[in-house]
């Protein structure tokens, strides 16, 4: 069956925000000029901005687009039976999801002082809509009775921290595969908020 | 009683150093340039060389600093009867330490990747240190009986990353205050390791 051809701008929107992003991460949104990313894409500079106005949305957008697919594959995991068992699925679905996405993860963390005040507050609503999730978990956990913590915000968010800090320090190809290191940090977490 | 005046690098040193600081967590590294340093401590670019050889020079030093300063600060608690007790006051060191050091704890993760490979070397070489004090905590606790973990270099990089994690919510005049977000904390940690 024929394939539909993309138009122009289907074929170079990822490519531009493929090049957006390896710059990004390896300079610092502030060090990269629109001039970079045409070059890297190996288009003109007027080019870039027949698909975005300017580089803070293209910003934006990489971090929008980050979130959106995080809240989506999240949305995908289905209902669980009980909190344990929907920590567990938060636990290796969140390592497993950042640590294929390095590059787009080290920019959500470090560019958050980049954007404009308005897409500032669009990314920190979808990044709470996240954690609130896990919160809901560790709450139901508590009425459950299966969960003890005197808190139910700050271990949502310290279970987050330790989890994207796989990032820092995982390769593949290393002393454990991501199923053992998975399993290890779910041991903790669920040793962590345990009654 | 007169104070001794110091002399001209023991002054601005520091507030090159701070102004540098400053830049780099704000606009980051690589778009921070040497004159605009020196625009900020209101002195001649020229005058910064007398100071430091180069923009690198200026980031390995805040980053040691930043380093030595931890370490110094952690060799000062001294020794503690069990492992429990080691652990409990690495918890409360670290949040503390680092909650009051946001900007030179953005850049010593942010940066990383603007050090030479001799600079990034001697850095890791420190981190290493500080995680590998770490570790050793955990392991005196397995050996004590009071710890059960699958590994020891894993519990030691997830109870960091979840430690520094506070930099990025916490606020001072919060819900919360830093010593009952501490006592959480550490609710948590002992939890995720103990037996």
């Amino acid at each position: 069956m024929a394939r539909t051809q993309g138009s122009h701008s289907d074929i170079t929107g990822p490519r531009i925000r493929a090049a957006a992003l390896q710059l990004f991460a390896r300079h610092g949104y502030a060090a990269v000029s629109m001039r970079q990313i045409a070059k890297e894409v190996g288009v003109q500079a007027g080019a870039l901005y027949n698909y975005t106005p300017d580089k803070q949305s293209l910003l934006f957008r990489l971090m929008r687009t980050h979130m959106d697919e995080l809240l989506s594959a999240r949305a995908a995991r289905g209902d669980f039976a009980t909190a344990v068992e929907a920590l567990e699925d938060f636990t290796r679905f969140h390592i497993r999801f950042h640590s294929e996405r390095p590059e787009e993860v080290f920019i959500a963390y470090m560019e958050l002082r980049n954007l404009s005040p308005d897409n500032f507050a669009t990314i920190e609503a979808l990044r709470r809509q996240y954690e609130d999730e896990l919160e809901a978990i560790v709450q139901r956990g508590i009425s459950e009775g299966a969960f003890a913590v005197s808190d139910t915000k700050i271990p949502a968010m310290a279970v987050i921290a330790m989890l994207t800090g796989v990032n820092t320090w995982f390769s593949s190809g290393g002393r454990l595969s991501l199923d053992e290191v998975e399993t290890i940090y779910w041991n903790m977490v669920r040793k962590a908020v345990a009654a």
